[in-house]
């Protein structure tokens, strides 16, 4: 039998576990040209809260009855496709089930490197390292010796922010919501200094940490925070919107941004993007990456669930933030 | 005798004829290498609420008892400089004052080309055409068929930019705040439409208007206007933070523009700009204008008062928006 989660109902607030039904349907049979895939591990994002509620415009309607989409590796178990031999790696947007047939083009297959972790692959190699290699290259811009401010520093893409940042030279600063995050993100990941953001004077804490101004504001979070780095830009600042978790479980009138103004006084710019745009470079990326990889300038952290029937609590940890780096559910061996 | 307004009390709220002291002092004698300039003109902007409650930190503070700082036209009546002979016209900036003496260095002095009426050299051609240009140019990167939507349109800045942008191939909706100006924005300067912010239903007007989204927001109001631009903006949108009037005199919290995050869903980017960044390049813009100005595809609009005494009125009224185009007052012929 193949599980899958199946979108319920809208979020509305918090997400809660009668928003996903659990189903059961027959395991597919791989017809002329197809594979069937096992899926090993599947990975949860901040965004898939706006995929539940149609919120977000970029991507196909998802709704009610569809199974959850969501991206995930898995290992050829049949083929019918002399592309995909039994036993290659692949990833995918797979959605949220334990089996799936493609034919490699209905659902589009990556071939995951032998010598690449699965984890990392979902991760680091993953959309979430692309989301911070272009947000951070393209969008931030950053020059040797910039101060950059990183929220949401020991999430998945913040992670990796705060290391492709430090290896261009720039000044790191993280914000995190516990202890033991901030030391991770400063003893392991390299930040200069990170402000924990449940215990922490941020507004005291951003103002003494960047005497000279903010350049970059990789911006994972929204609300409060985003309008005290706002407050504390420099001139010809970068305002990174990558994404606003504080913001998507909200409900009713959200407030902006009251500092925008301040982007003229500094003449700076506030800006987001999405990753999917950047297809055609995904290449160059993960190759960078992986030197950095190999090179041991950049680590890879998973946090990982045990268990097809964890991704509603996968997802639900984001918005509490019992994850550190990438969080994943793994599904099979 | 020289008659000049001081700045009396940093503004609360709405601008007060009481915020400003009208002095009179013996009219100064130039001394070696010296001007004695007569004021022609004087133009009020709505930055100068900012400047005089220190808000904007991109000049010098201003304090209470200094003059207030503005820019203006004027005659040379008495000269000790060769490079400025008597009967020269020269615009800087002045202060309200009626007359002033430089050496050309201490207050910089720019010469009025003789075949330029002077309100247009305050306008058109002074740092209100200029914002214009390098925000719409630089910012806000027209390429022909876009459309682009402009608050503020029967305004010094939006005025122009609402021609600029149409010269450019634009496809030109304003904004404004009476059937008058409107009419002014559509049938004088060459826009498509123009939404009458106080009477039009602008949510619905802004959709029906630019049913394939806007490319360009040209933001001189800021407040609930940018934020149903910001619903309503085209992917990789460009929104130019030029002003915001509609929050100068609000007092206490002011809110944010709560759509700000379609930034990511559109991919698109939000920037503020300060005109005298732009200074290397004032002969460039002021070359473009004048050539439109003398081809005819380019016009200019002042609204002007008479008497040196009516500058408190001037300001004031750009927030009530009794002007149209820039206005100005007329200190003496």
């Amino acid at each position: 039998m193949n599980r899958q989660f199946l979108l319920n109902a809208r979020p509305v607030g918090d997400i809660q576990y009668s928003d996903f039904e659990l189903a059961e349907t027959q395991t597919p049979t791989p017809g002329d040209g197809e594979v069937l895939i096992q899926v090993l591990y599947l990975a949860v994002e901040p965004a898939m809260r706006g995929w539940m509620e149609n919120r977000a415009d970029y991507v196909a309607p998802l709704e009610l009855g569809d199974i959850m989409r969501g991206y995930g590796t898995g290992r050829i178990i049949e083929s019918n496709n002399s592309d995909y031999p039994v036993g290659t790696h692949v990833s995918g947007s797979f959605g949220w089930q334990e089996f799936l047939v493609s034919d490699g083009n209905n659902v589009p297959l990556q071939r995951v490197a032998d010598d690449i972790d699965l984890p990392a692959a979902m991760g680091l190699l993953g959309v979430t390292g692309l989301t911070a290699y272009f947000g951070l290259n393209d969008i931030g811009q950053p020059q040797a010796g910039d101060t950059i401010l990183v929220s949401g520093a020991a999430g998945a893409t913040g992670s990796v922010v705060v290391q492709l940042a430090r290896i261009a030279g720039c000044r790191v600063i993280g914000m995190a919501g516990s202890q033991e995050k901030c030391d991770w993100v400063t003893d392991e990941l390299g930040a200069q200094a990170c402000i924990n953001y449940r215990e922490d004077d941020v507004k005291a804490e951003v103002k003494r940490l960047c005497p000279d101004g903010i350049n970059i504001y990789y911006d994972n979070v929204g609300g409060e925070i985003l309008d005290i780095a706002l407050a504390n830009i420099a001139t010809n600042a970068r305002v990174v919107i990558c994404g606003g978790i504080s913001r998507y479980n909200l409900t009713g009138e959200i407030p902006g941004p009251k500092n925008y103004f301040n982007l003229v006084f500094r003449r700076a710019r506030m800006e987001g993007f999405i990753v999917g745009d950047y297809a055609s470079r995904f290449g160059e990326a993960i190759g960078v990456i992986s030197d950095h990889l190999r090179d041991g300038s950049i680590k890879h952290h998973e946090t990982i669930l045990e268990g097809f029937d964890k991704m509603p609590d996968a997802l639900m940890g984001l918005f509490s933030g019992t994850n550190m780096g990438k969080q994943l559910v793994h599904v099979s061996d």
